[in-house]
């Protein structure tokens, strides 16, 4: 097998949300009858239960009318739109950012995440990743030649932060990481970094000299009144080592029109424009225009989607702990839940291929966030309230099914 | 300096196409007065003169109200979308195209051209570029630490053909280059390859087992009723090593939506489409309803489209070859020319800067397109038909201006 090879086979993406109807499910035995219900995709949220940010369309076709000067914008994007997000990212971060400087406009937060990456580390050099979190992050390590250095979150540890292990990450820094990359609150476990987490990350980082990538992509949706503390409004740790990433293709729905942003580092930001320029060019001109109604939500609507998804996740999160055999941590922010399933008698590839021919249910199987997560999935449950209820009683009788 | 930090110094877009406002021009001295007229900018064609395709506005909103089944696409792009691209591009170049296997929708061609070379280039390959030819390509080898090595193209020589050097060709691939990149229509000549320039690539590339990967972005706008071969077409060709990039963003002025299109090899395309999902997932999934306006135009409106640029063509060329100072050989397919200019006393990159301060014209350095190029400079004439030909004229004036 040749060098590219190799780098493809570790790339692999049929496991990956989305990707399902690619899989090869010749091999699969289903045990008993289907177990029939609607449909539900819960590796990714359904945008038709939680609609887009209203106006949204508007304001892309606005984008059109004006012709030329939103189709053609600078790389980083319209520096109009950067002015407008830039203010808005101030205010919710309690940071300061020049738009001029400290902010550029992907093709999502997977652009801003592979610019990112891509402008900070080459071949050899080592990543603190921590185990779980978002699939990409490994990939796009060993995309760019990196080294993994895996950092252990124990999330069923403890209630009082994320559980990550500060003296291992300590150890991976001094050992000579020069990037850590991280999502907050984390993909796919729903739970929030404490404050003292955060800070410690940020003294770690100062003190050896690491950059971070905070991934923020679900910040804005926060359970049960919990505090969130950015990592970039910690005022000890040099700004030029950071870099967040947010989105509205979460909480906002606005995923189709493929946006993202990245602020920070003055230096970083500046070479993720050089690397978009032949990654893609730009976001898209014309859905650049949609990052108006982004932090410019109808009064009242933000709320009423968070209240919406708390009680999405206290349903199912009842459903779980009442049913055998499921371990769970409650979702604190955002809308992932990763349940461990105890004694399963097929692997966690088989069980999620046969809970999506056996009762129409896709999730996300847990060895795509780490390669120990045999027994864990993820799901999205941005769903329809009670599509999504039926839809984890059927996964509750399937894992009935195949449990030793 | 460090090897980050020497990757990026080659990355430098601060002279592409649209990042004009982001450069220092302190330095600039200017002789004369301003000479004033319609602010016209060459870097690219203006879409608010030559507006998207009638209805395109119109299919992207109906996507966006088929709500989460084309928000969240495959990462190829949607199955139905891709079917109805691949049968009209089939039509088009005469070749077979296998929607499930052989196509992938990319953000814009820019971004296919990454995905293509990212999936079929390691370090230290050696990639055959042609000189001159998109500015992006050398940059991408070099991005993907591959090696370049110049193919020399003297559109002066001939007009029957390209002028591209197949003997130079075939040295470089007896001395081991794996990949072949080449845009036809060439970019920024506006030249075509002839018949047996094609067949004499394919020729070469299937005895030395060379990938090639041909940017056929401008092939639709043909001038003058030429002759235009697909490399794809040539069936003695093994279709595995051939990738073929287009996109609706030039012609049909679709720019703003983000969206290109790569076909052929069913094993790059697989690894495209796994790079695809760790680089930005996939094409925005609204934009690529749009797809179904290309080659679906209405009667007559591309006929009348090719007219038009020619006609800007013939008016351009006319006050060139009437000018002192300049050579230029005409457009035969897409909007580019790339006049040189003999005896200019100030640098190629001075003449930009000087020629936007003074003349609110801007154009891109030949520099761009390959280092000897200091003479040279492009520029893309779909643009408002006066205003272009008014901007010559002041490009003419600000060359006697500047000559020695």
């Amino acid at each position: 097998m040749n060098l590219l090879e190799k780098k493809f086979l570790k790339l692999g993406a049929e496991n990956a949300p989305g990707q399902e109807v690619r899989q090869n499910t010749n091999e699969i035995r289903i045990r008993g009858e289907k177990i029939s219900g609607t449909p539900v995709d819960f590796s990714h949220g359904d945008v038709d239960a939680f609609e887009p940010i209203p106006g949204s369309l508007d304001v892309f076709i606005e984008g059109v009318h004006l012709g030329g000067k939103q189709a053609y914008t600078e790389y980083r994007g319209s520096k109009i739109i950067r002015e407008d997000v830039a203010r808005k990212l101030e205010n919710f971060t309690g940071t300061t950012i020049d738009a001029e400087q400290n902010l550029i406009i992907t093709p999502g937060t997977q652009g801003a995440l592979f610019l990112a990456m891509g402008s900070t580390i080459v071949r050899g050099d080592k990543v603190a990743i921590v185990v779980p979190d978002y699939f990409a992050n490994h990939k796009l390590v060993e995309y760019f030649d990196g080294e993994v250095v895996p950092i252990q979150m124990d999330y069923f540890k403890t209630t009082a932060g994320a559980g990550l292990d500060l003296t291992q990450l300590e150890d991976a820094f001094k050992a000579g990481v020069k990037l850590f990359l991280f999502s907050n609150p984390n993909n796919p476990t729903g739970v929030i970094y404490s404050s003292v987490e955060i800070k410690g990350i940020a003294k770690l980082a100062q003190q050896y000299g690491v950059t971070v990538i905070a991934d923020e992509l679900y910040s804005r949706q926060i359970f049960d009144g919990r505090t969130y503390t950015h990592l970039c409004a910690q005022n000890f740790l040099d700004p030029e080592n950071v870099i967040t990433i947010m989105g509205p293709s979460k909480t906002e729905s606005l995923s189709g029109y493929r946006l993202g942003v990245a602020f920070g580092s003055a230096k970083i930001i500046d070479r993720m424009e050089k690397l978009q320029a032949i990654v893609s060019l730009r976001a898209g001109g014309y859905s650049q225009a949609v990052m108006k109604s982004w932090f410019a939500e109808p009064e009242g609507w933000m709320t009423k989607r968070i209240a919406q998804h708390q009680a999405i996740r206290n349903d199912l999160i009842a459903k779980l702990k009442d049913a055998d055999g499921f371990k769970v941590r409650a979702t604190e922010a955002g809308s992932y839940l990763f349940p461990r399933i105890q004694g399963l008698d097929v692997s966690i590839l088989e069980f999620t291929k046969i809970l999506r021919l056996q009762a129409d249910v896709i999730v996300t199987p847990g060895t795509e966030f780490g390669p120990q997560f045999t027994d864990s999935f993820r799901i999205n449950f941005s769903q329809d309230h009670k599509a999504a209820v039926a839809a984890i009683d059927r996964v509750i009788k399937v894992v009935e099914l195949y449990r030793k």
